[in-house]
């Protein structure tokens, strides 16, 4: 299985007062850490957009553990890979590290939909195609660590 | 139960390249709904944390359903209210209305914690005051619509 | 001249680890300003964008001076107003008032351009229609206090 | 003169939907870059604050001018440099650059300030230490390029 990892730099603008990270701004984050793991697969936001004809990959489903503030000036490790395939849809698994300790876990479940026209207020899910899917079946070459 | 309903207007920059908002968005958002609560409770964030001498009421769980996607220039209406209360914790459900439409359901657990000191790793629970609970536990008086 | 004036709740999340608001969320209270003085002058910004066939009225030139700090749980008050109108630009000010003080004062330069094709470099500018300019010259009913 | 280079990656999110990045952003990321100018110059953030007994290093002035805009995708690089040094303030130029074309050009003012106490309303500027200035006075020794 394929695993993205990520150093984040936790700047001062995505602290609040009490001196720790806003939490929506791990959703920043962890958007963030989606757009790499792809990168590593091969394949930029942009590309994919184009390639499959796609609309986006928005995020229906959310779950977050926070177990430990980050401050800023830290820097932080986050793991991500996709732990589930269906049809139309996958879960990203995203693990922030501090050290050797878990500090959020996030899984999103996200749609391949096709764009939106106009106002529509549904989205319309795709097959996701295999050929897609078999890029994040192996370790990148350099993963094993 | 209290409930507040809360108005907010989707802006340009909170939307993302494919015209919707950007889901990240949508915990700031919610976070502003936790705080108009509080405040429909009669309690400013600001006096809140200096007179019970909190550090915070930071999220530690959350979970969240987007189901129709939302545009700038809309008005959308979120109803929030606690759910649960626990010892030290609390669960907050915002519900996220397009007329009639549920649009985006959210659950966040915040914890009652004291002052962070330095570079503590650890939260601080306390215990939540029974007068406080007490204050979510009627209606409004202008609530019953 | 019309003026618009605009009440905003600093957030919580709005602000930084010395417990004031992060200066470049200020530039998102103006955008949003801006957008509120064009809905005074009767034009939603989609609305707007469509009749004109816009691409958008992006920001070209921006000045800001920073005179006292705000926290969470303020409510400041913008004014805003088109201070200057060009062929294919326009400027506006925003005044960020606490009480009779005047905390931030913004220029922002604004161009009125073509929907942008792909991935054009180069904006394309348009002639402002006099129509539009003349929706700003006249005070809104309820203006003079 | 210490100059910092400092490549971004324009995200989806830093995104608007006419797909360009919504202009507030760029302060955060000048922000980041005034960060990691002083990193180069041996200096966190935190030690600074620390070390001098700071409040913060607040911007009072800003102006900025978009040439070009960008995209989600894009690496961008960001030249920073201090242009000015005063008793207690400073200028930092920020050039960001696509290829060879300068697409945002911004110089902020920013105040050595004493920490904030409770409510105040001013802030307290201070002498700027001589010894701070001459760490930005030599180019870094992988400078000159």
């Amino acid at each position: 299985m394929l695993i993205n990892r990520h150093t984040i730099r936790i700047e001062w603008g995505d602290c609040d007062p009490a001196g720790i990270v806003y939490f929506p701004r791990y959703f920043e984050y962890f958007d963030e850490c989606s757009r790499a793991l792809f990168e590593r697969a091969g394949l930029t936001k942009r590309d994919m957009l184009k390639f499959y004809g796609l609309g986006g990959i928005p995020v229906v489903d959310m779950k977050a553990r926070f177990m430990m503030p980050s401050r800023y000036g830290e820097d932080v490790l986050v793991e991500s890979s996709v732990v589930k395939w269906g049809n139309s849809s996958f879960v990203v698994c995203h693990r922030l590290m501090k050290g050797e300790a878990l500090a959020v876990e996030c899984f999103e479940t996200r749609v391949w939909v096709a764009p939106l026209s106009g106002d529509e207020e549904k989205m319309n899910p795709q097959s996701i195609p295999e050929e897609l899917k078999a890029r994040f079946a192996v370790p990148a070459p350099d993963q094993n660590q």
